[in-house]
């Protein structure tokens, strides 16, 4: 379990497979984001008929509500979800950062507000473990410390050390849950028995690498964190949060051959096609994004020839597809025309279609890049989707 | 074609079938409410998944906006909505005579301002006839003059000699345009030729009933409906607007043995489980209205056991399905605490599931009363139905 095995590279992009307790899941990989529990406007069975194979859903979100002991109660975040395959949850971290209002850090844990009902919480390492666990995700990720794109050296190295004591933090917290050690908890509580009749839950926990946008702190805390254990995977966190795209992509490509072959790279919210492109271009294997289901609630969708803005008059008449390349339900069923009505009408059905089309479009673009890979020409293929797709800036 | 037959009687409830272009109808039959050429929240895919077989669209939203001729241009109403079954469309007077803003009722037709740009807007018994024409569903409704449910006899007298003298000039259109001569329309313009390589649109026009709540005009308007030609169904219109319950359930159950036996009828508007039950038991075939979607995103839900609202927080960690007799998506899939969660943390994807289930439920009952009428015992069958859906009152 929480095997990867990578079947084709062409350059530094890879092909492969992780094993994970709900199913395994091939790689490049693009998990739709599930904030509250559900992909937004769209339903497990959309998820499934666009290809999903591994869904993100926020610890923070979940936590404030409806609560990770609702959810618990309900059955776990999957029968919750009505979600059968693989989940991931992230840590909170990113949110506890980046939501507006209140926050205080300390060297144990980090005080902030919720932003639904204005209550303060606190969120630790081990809190952030358990409340994964009680969720049980597949996939759960270490609480991080993520400052902006544009954080000086001093500030990404101190939330860099704080980052990488938390992580030993999580991982202890994680390793007692599931050697059932549930008692001791951080803050006096105890953990719910699960049910005898229940199968143990499988979970692997993720490291996540920071130091802002400076290549030195990247390169000694990736170090430091394979030194610290016995990972499964590895994420890089605190990239595609301001700082220029030409920089993420350097990072990407110093840190690729530092990065250990055989675990599976997972590149946090990144989700815009150029971007996947170029960060399988440099050896990434799984991302995550609200930007197909958010651009797909404005009205904006992918194609192959650039994003299309369907509320634009000269979509008026068009009978043609949103995508003629592609084979979902949006694209399959309906006119340009019909979805502008739609957006213009202001009608909810055109935000979840075009969600859906945007979800298909990054998993077919996954699919196409692993077999790309598997074609040995990454390179020329990159070349060529990034000839039409950027071809054209204005549709 | 058009045809209605009549399959088995059970006291004054019936089950039969409307032969329709695209597809035959088994009655008693709910149509969702496609107001503006979409079910609100819900796909096509969703509707053939809830049962639906006929959907109704409507002729005011869909003449301002997109305008007829571009739904004409994107292959006319079933390709525009990507739906492939029966449709039927009203005429656009009820919008005119419900929705709010400047009117002006002149013996040749209706001044009225658009919602959507606020644009003077003239719409005669012609000018509704051929925009239903273009728009092509298999039933087409005449226009008519509605007046509210309290309306005195004198008002509502002079709506339906209105309304009579309106339908002769809709009938005399509608065989004009299926006869292929689309010349000489009202407005001076051209009904668009259509593509000789095109099957010709085969649409019937069916008559609407008026005459407020006051039985004396709606028998004697049903009368003279019926000497004016050669209908193949009859709408019961103006009611469900206001007027008491008990009210409408006398006036169906008078007009019910006036009313051809080999005519399908149509109660407009109707579509509260109760009222379909009541409304079947005195005969009436056809029902639509939009309370399954419009409840459906409020967070009240239709039970055998009567309306469930989800936000209430007793349904907080229910595991149960909303509806335990359900087969749709929502009740296959997801508990009533997940539902519960998706309204409260204000998640699209539960307009979308709720109304899914409010249409199921409709059709399913649909379907029940069917079986119902076949067993000769629907009497009884409604009572017991009454006696568990009144039960209690507050969920």
């Amino acid at each position: 379990m929480f095997a990867f095995t990578v079947d084709a590279t062409s350059a530094a992009a890879r092909t492969g497979r992780l094993a994970l307790p709900h199913g395994t899941v091939v790689t490049p990989c693009f998990m739709p984001v599930g904030t509250q529990g559900t992909v937004r406007t769209l339903s497990p069975a959309d998820l499934k008929a666009a290809g999903a194979q591994l869904v993100l859903a926020n610890t923070y979100h979940l936590h404030v509500r409806p609560g990770e002991q609702v959810v618990e109660r309900l059955g776990g975040l999957h029968r919750f979800m009505g979600w059968d395959r693989p989940l991931l949850t992230d840590s909170g971290g990113f949110q506890v950062f980046s939501l507006e209002g209140f926050r205080r850090v300390h060297e144990d844990g980090v005080e902030f507000q919720s932003h639904v009902d204005g209550s303060r919480r606190y969120l630790t390492p081990e809190r952030a473990t358990e409340i994964q666990w009680v969720l049980g995700a597949d996939i759960a990720m270490a609480f991080d410390h993520v400052v902006p794109g544009g954080a000086d050296a001093a500030t990404a190295r101190d939330a860099l050390e704080r980052t990488l004591k938390w992580l030993e933090r999580c991982a202890r917290r994680h390793r007692e849950l599931a050697d059932g050690r549930t008692a001791g908890r951080a803050d006096g509580g105890a953990i719910a028995d699960r049910q005898s009749d229940c199968p143990p839950v499988r979970q692997t926990l993720w490291p996540i690498l920071q130091g802002g946008a400076h290549l030195e702190l990247r390169t000694e805390g990736l170090r430091r964190i394979l030194e610290l254990g016995d990972w499964t995977g590895v994420a890089l966190g605190g990239l595609a949060v301001g700082e220029p795209k030409p920089v993420m992509y350097e990072i990407l490509a110093a840190l690729e051959p530092r990065l250990p072959r055989a675990l599976p790279r997972y590149l946090m919210g990144v989700g815009f096609p150029e971007d996947l492109v170029a960060a399988v271009e440099r050896g990434v294997d799984l991302f995550d994004c609200v930007a197909p289901t958010r651009n797909g609630r404005n009205g904006s969708a992918f194609t192959p020839d650039g994003p299309v803005n369907i509320r634009n008059a000269e979509h008026r008449e068009d009978p043609r597809p949103l995508d003629e390349t592609c084979d979902c339900e949006t694209c399959t069923t309906f006119s340009r025309g019909y979805l502008r009505h739609l957006f213009v009408a202001e009608e909810l059905l055109g935000l979840r279609l075009l969600s859906l089309h945007n979800v298909r479009y990054l998993i077919r673009l996954a699919d196409e890049m692993q077999a790309a890979v598997r074609s040995g020409w990454f390179t020329r293929w990159a070349a060529e989707w990034r000839r039409r797709y950027l071809r054209s800036n204005t549709r």
